[in-house]
């Protein structure tokens, strides 16, 4: 059936015609930001870290055990059964009014006030920020983070060859002296800055929250800047201790782009995110949705909007909390006992717990060790984008059971103890080499 | 709840604070590629075309209603029953590995012989247009296109600031000494032309299909001038009086980069289609793809994957066949009924019917008075680059029946006969203006 074609002596290509050849014959022919995509050296071991056997504490699944399937399932069946003509066709580019009036009364639990039409549902939040970040991004323009700041998001950053400043954080979120002074510094040198990006609660790596009173500091600063604030928060309503603290979207309407997710409060398969924006910076966000990929799922977006209805989704979150609360406790705990050398924060919601390694050990070194003896985290270097960071390791709480979680803090113990004896020592652990932000991948989210 | 902060004086952003203000505080901050966004012209018109009392024959959307919806309901509700922890969790960035076999065995009916490795899931194929095209193009590079060519891709192709030239086709597809002519001046500019771009079965939306003798010479030209093939498939399998021909890839697998759907083999709900590559691009695909959106839809991937498992997929694009003949023949039979003055070609598959108006008359000006007799249709200018091509329209016969395509036809020959009238008399219908290309939207793919 497949006649080949000749191939002529003068071809142009290199003819690297075997199958599975690592040979790239289009490299020539990339675009220039494509050569800034790398898979990240720590992927492989991820490979690895899959295995049952090791114990991840470097993924950010969420853990859904406790979902109520047979009901979901009940929810799935009758989507299709009484919807299907809907659900299985195309839909709107802006994603469907039905859910973007209930993705009001979600963020309506963070102060939030806005009309359907300032929504726009996207493929996951993931896609929001990468939307956001083409309409505002030129290359060579900054975006201002902080110190360190979701991978994922660096990637995208990245991809669009932005320039990330990062801005110091403290135990009550990014500090309000360090972005006015990096505002100021970045203006005076003639750069351009499109947007602070922020995790204001329950900040992926940092697991820290900003302080009520730095929020309208914040925002004061961005706005006399004239600089947009991105605000990005999926786990805003999974504190352990406390009521939702208000949104920056809920302080200022104009100067802020805020992102939702359903990943972390219900599920993230259905892939389903929002943004929320400014009148004009939505109807470009919506035109660039439509390029990227016409529409965002239906099925998805009535299988959401029918559980939104159907379920009470206030009490799944509420069982969300519980269980990450008590996941939360084991790693504090398991972390006292078994590395007092080292230091953390206690989060008080989200997943992730920041360690800082005691002196002179550098977490991105001693993965491989880690993994050997079967334990897996992120190294702090990916959460810079400069790849500074290795004296600290990201630690998640979400997805282990509490007792897998002992037992890999107390496995991670004893690399640390190795590689300290390494130092004292030599002075080093070995190890080394090229740091650097990669593409975020789907298993560390 | 929401403490308002202080609004300085000396803020650097105008405060455009009332709500549904249409002034644009953030214009300034646009990266370069957003500000060749638009909103279509005929988007508002839209709008009203999908009043049920207009025919539409502008969108592309499938006929869904003989869908076995009882049954689907079933899959869906077993894949969240039996399957729940997986399809409701983050999956891999490159998509379901079942699935990526099951997607062979889709593109064997083609001639495509690949690996599993060498799929890439994406967001339906509109997806996989704009990570080949983030991938490939820096701004002023050159894509190569079938004049006219998909309004959806030249949108992607524009939000990538590439320049699109076109290169004629006839009723054999694309012209292989019109693109060898075109890619040796193009050469000979010093221009970097970075793919070709071709829908080469029952095009979207000339209704022509690549001759069978002519994919090789295409490919021999393409290879000679170290160009790759962009192949975009969403209608192979929907030919009327045939069976499929074998893809551009399956006589190449280095050269090409192929694009499918299930959109239109199965539903559009589920945004799932699919990019096969040669291995060194599939590695940046997913890269990008990961930036993008960190992974498809495990939901959506498992509920195709099961739907190609457990139904006759195979009996369902046999009967999708027979539908969308039945309603060609109703277009072709009415067009030579009410409009013979005009010229169409008769498609051998797919959706579309590409009709030259007759001499004088401008499909854009004319819509607005077509959409009035409730009748509505793609003027040409919505498939070409430089917005030429007023002299064409596009007729889908995909979601009427066919009563409904020969009363929008019967419509439609009212509109152009009083068209017909004015350039008698006047030597124009009026109107004008600028023509563009502008993003896709989803009811036109």
């Amino acid at each position: 059936m497949t006649q080949q074609p000749p191939r002529p002596e003068t071809s142009g290509t290199p003819t690297s015609s075997a199958a599975g050849t690592r040979l790239d014959p289009w490299l020539g022919a990339y675009a220039e930001r494509t050569h800034g995509m790398r898979a990240s050296e720590i992927r492989a071991l991820f490979a690895v870290a899959n295995r049952p056997e090791v114990v991840s504490l470097a993924g950010g699944m969420p853990f859904l055990d406790g979902l109520p399937l047979e009901v979901l399932s009940g929810v799935a069946a009758r989507v299709v059964a009484e919807r299907g003509l809907q659900a299985l066709q195309y839909g709107s580019g802006q994603g469907d009014e039905t859910l973007r009036e209930q993705i009001l009364e979600v963020m309506a639990l963070e102060g939030i006030s806005a009309h359907p039409d300032d929504v726009v549902v996207t493929t996951g939040s993931q896609q929001a920020l990468d939307l956001v970040t083409r309409v505002f991004v030129d290359p060579g323009d900054v975006v201002v983070a902080e110190a360190p700041s979701y991978v994922g998001a660096l990637g995208v950053f990245r991809a669009y060859q932005a320039d990330v400043v990062h801005v110091p954080i403290d135990a009550d979120g990014l500090v309000p002296a360090a972005l006015e002074a990096t505002l100021a510094r970045l203006t005076a040198a003639g750069r351009r800055v499109k947007f602070l990006y922020t995790v204001p609660n329950f900040h992926n790596p940092a697991g820290v929250s900003l302080a009520l009173e730095r929020r309208a500091q914040i925002l004061e600063i961005t706005r006399r800047y004239g600089v947009l604030v991105l605000e990005d928060n999926p786990y805003g309503l999974l504190g352990f201790d406390r009521e939702p603290w208000p949104a920056l979207r809920s302080y200022d309407e104009d100067g802020v782009v805020y992102l939702g997710s359903f990943s972390k409060t219900f599920a993230p398969g259905y892939r389903v995110g929002w943004a929320v924006a400014p009148h004009a910076v939505r109807e470009k966000l919506v035109l660039a949705s439509e390029s990227a990929i016409l529409c965002p799922s239906n099925a998805s977006q009535i299988a959401i909007s029918s559980y939104l209805a159907t379920c009470d989704w206030r009490s799944q979150v509420k069982s969300y909390r519980e269980l990450y609360r008590e996941r939360r406790d084991a790693m504090v705990s398991a972390l006292s006992e078994h590395l007092p050398e080292a230091s953390w924060n206690v989060p008080d919601g989200g997943f992730y717990t920041w360690v800082r390694l005691p002196e002179g050990l550098d977490a991105k070194d001693m993965l491989p060790r880690a993994v050997t003896a079967r334990v897996a985290y992120v190294p702090g270097t990916a959460f810079y984008f400069d790849g500074s960071g290795a004296d600290h390791l990201r630690l998640s709480f979400c997805y282990p059971t509490p007792e897998r979680i002992r037992e890999g803090v107390r496995r991670l113990a004893g690399v640390v103890a190795g590689e300290h004896e390494l130092v004292e020592l030599f002075g080093t652990a070995g190890g080394g080499g090229e740091h650097e932000v990669s593409a975020p991948s789907p298993d560390v989210p």
